[in-house]
């Protein structure tokens, strides 16, 4: 297509989309540079404009707009993503959900909920307080749901709860050409072909706008105790998360970090932790259950030289703990101000956890970049925050470096690029070293069913 | 393209395969026909021949030899499918992976294991038993591994371990061009790209040929409590199912059987049952628990009729009565010799199981046909036997009648017309009911991934 055709297809697509919206689409220079940039370090891509949709039919009707017209069409709910998913590489218009926030009905007796993809975690979880019921995903971040599944998000419950991937029994998506499709049923579990609710989730709107997800809930426990666990090394604190995952423990949350982040927590959340590589942890059941599971884990603990836990009593404690381990990258962001965080994610194999963070730390003791690390320990998956400036070359290099570095790695473990962030446009020379020519089955899927790249382009595959 | 093409195209196929496999490619009329039947009342449609693969890059060389001929290729593990999913009803290869049976390699660090896909899950768990390890799913059949993740297969363990979906890592394919793809990696979680895994689990053959698998394995339970309740009516056995669920009691198996189910596994298995509705149930766990999830479960069952638990103390009648339950579908072929069994598989939100069920038996009190039912009742899921010959018009056209009546009772209820048996020939119908225009999502995916239609044609989709 020539620009000159390019251009006027937007601004035709601009033309009937404002029709359609009226004061529901900006081109508004603020709200375009708030769409076109995540929480990440990558370069804002401004959209050429923002609509803010309601509901699902009236996504299909943009859609249809912007096939009509080759308008690329970008998803946006809460803009907490980390590899640059949201910024408009192509321009085009950024699809504003963060409306389509209701609670369509909750199930109490089938442990289920269907909500509109705009609603937020935290706003789901408050409104289910009062039915005893909560949704465990727990990506740190405020994210919306749909977000959560676009990104195949998980967190710190994923340990115990499983992720997004385990947690949706059913989406309504809008597809490349306006059709509405319903994937999946209340029903706990379907051979009924093939498998389009795992297609979509984790498919970074490249695939499909969701618009509704049907939910999982879990009862909200009857006793859970929070508490961290301070270690000599952090070989010791890896290799008791490694015994507590083989021995079956259902521990609901395992979390490391090492002496810089409790540093960064310490003076971003008023804590006073000792700086030592520390474990968090949480356990979930009946009083006696979280009372024995608790006393396994500090004999496995104290096996690997973990001092004795300090628990969280009351509620509040609890809620300051988790809040801090959530703020854990605002924390390193705060750390050298004026540097972005180049955050890295891969999982390994449990048994190769000890070597995927040994191998990382010793790159970083070559390296002039600090890198709090923070991990899910108990699925493998942990994060080195990279802080650097990206406009300077030598940070970005050298950040680039110990990013590739720790992915190959991982790799040859048996592990991920990403164990919970997704590709984006930051990972996109990963993907086929982790998947070689299952690449190209994904660029044939994409293909069909995006045959003129309108959905997230640039996403997943470069281009 | 022409009959004589066709022809051409396929006796070129044969002599390119027979120089490629020699003796392992079979066109012998008693092979042939044992490769075109599974276990269900489908008609037998035999293959032009069966080859005998033993490796990957073997089933790789056999797609690329059919691919260039347009000769269809049925993937074919032990022919205990339900839904006439191995029939060659356009002809071409059956391609028989029983003999890729190897275990690659068990990781018990990290609770997992890789095999090849026609290993059967018995001769894999007597492997593992050692280990102190097991995978749980278990459709009852001694299906291979592939072919039930080809089906998305689950049985007795889902309600409490899930079902092949949730239980795959990773898969080894041979895609429709003879490339071989490797999707997923050991790490528990991923964010990277789409979930090729996923994709495959339950496409029956129809978008790649599964010939490896990394599965979950877990600990071998330290305590497992097994037992029989008997209760006054089929209501209260499915409302204490309903809250038993609900409770989010850990139940491992709960299954129900109607009175005619358990006169037919009296007989079969020679057991002495009470021909009154029955729960057969299990628990796993320490010694503890078992005894207080037996306890919890008692008093749930006697809140609705329920007597007092037969438990199975020793493992010796634990295995007794967990095969007259996998033999239940062989014992209702027995309760009327000569007929054969439409076997039914909606599942539907557990809130809902009581409804499904009391309507399926009214339908059934007003037909001539007999049929036992039994049923995964934890998940929702249940089965309806309907005997039936179906070469008597009178016969083929009431089980029609009464499987359309329960399908479209399931959908009306929030869910799927197969809960873990799959599409196959038998339930294309019901797959536009259930998703509308997913299906057109799920046939662009086929027409790009298997352009020619070679992979199974027939299943899933009429054509």
């Amino acid at each position: 297509m020539s620009e000159a055709a390019r251009k006027e297809g937007r601004e035709a697509a601009l033309m009937a989309l404002s029709a359609l919206l009226g004061a529901r689409l900006s081109a508004a220079a603020a709200i375009r540079e708030a769409h076109g940039r995540d929480e990440s370090w990558h370069a804002v891509a401004m959209p050429d404009a923002v609509a803010f949709a309601e509901t699902t039919d009236e996504v299909a009707a943009i859609m249809r707009i912007c096939a009509a017209h080759g308008m690329p069409v970008i998803p946006f709910g809460a803009g907490t993503s980390l590899e640059g998913h949201v910024s408009a590489v192509h321009g085009g218009l950024s699809l504003d959900l963060s409306r389509m926030d209701r609670i369509i009905e909750v199930n109490t007796a089938d442990l289920d909920v269907r909500v509109e993809a705009g609603i937020t975690r935290k706003v789901l979880n408050d409104y289910l307080r009062d039915t005893g019921l909560f949704f465990p995903i727990d990506p740190g971040a405020n994210a919306t749901l749909g977000g959560m599944a676009a990104t195949r998000a998980s967190g710190t419950n994923a340990v115990r709860y499983g992720t997004m991937r385990e947690n949706v029994l059913a989406l309504t998506a809008v597809m490349a050409d306006g059709s509405i499709i319903r994937t999946g049923t209340r029903a706990r579990k379907s051979s009924a072909g093939y498998d389009l609710t795992r297609l979509l989730i984790g498919s970074e709107g490249t695939l499909g706008i969701i618009t509704e997800l049907t939910l999982r809930l879990y009862g909200i426990p009857e006793a859970v105790r929070s508490g961290v666990v301070p270690f000599a090394s952090i070989e010791g604190a890896v290799d008791a998360v490694i015994e507590t995952i083989q021995s079956g423990l259902p521990v609901a949350r395992i979390e490391i970090l090492d002496p810089l982040s409790i540093r960064a927590c310490n003076a971003y959340s008023k804590l006073a932790l000792a700086e030592v590589p520390t474990l968090f942890v949480e356990f979930h059941g009946t009083e006696a259950s979280v009372a024995e599971q608790a006393d396994r884990f500090g004999a496995i603990a104290a096996g690997h030289g973990g001092q004795q836990a300090e628990w969280a009593s009351k509620p509040e404690d609890r809620t300051r703990l988790w809040e801090a381990r959530h703020n854990a990258y605002y924390a390193a962001l705060a750390f050298q101000p004026g540097k972005k965080g180049m955050v890295t994610d891969v999982c390994v194999p449990i048994s190769r956890l000890a070597e995927a963070i040994s191998g990382t730390l010793a790159d970083l003791e070559t390296s002039f970049l600090k890198a709090p690390i923070v991990g899910h320990a108990g699925d493998g998956n942990f994060h080195m925050l990279l802080l650097m400036d990206p406009s300077d070359p030598r940070d970005l290099a050298e950040a680039t470096r110990i990013h590739d570095l720790m992915v190959a790695r991982a790799l040859s473990l048996g592990g991920t690029c990403t164990g919970e962030h997704g590709i984006g446009e930051g990972k996109i020379k990963f993907l086929e070293a982790e998947h070689g020519p299952g690449v190209g089955v994904m660029r044939a899927i994409k293909q069909a069913l995006d045959p003129k790249g309108i959905l997230n382009p640039g996403k997943i595959f470069a281009g």
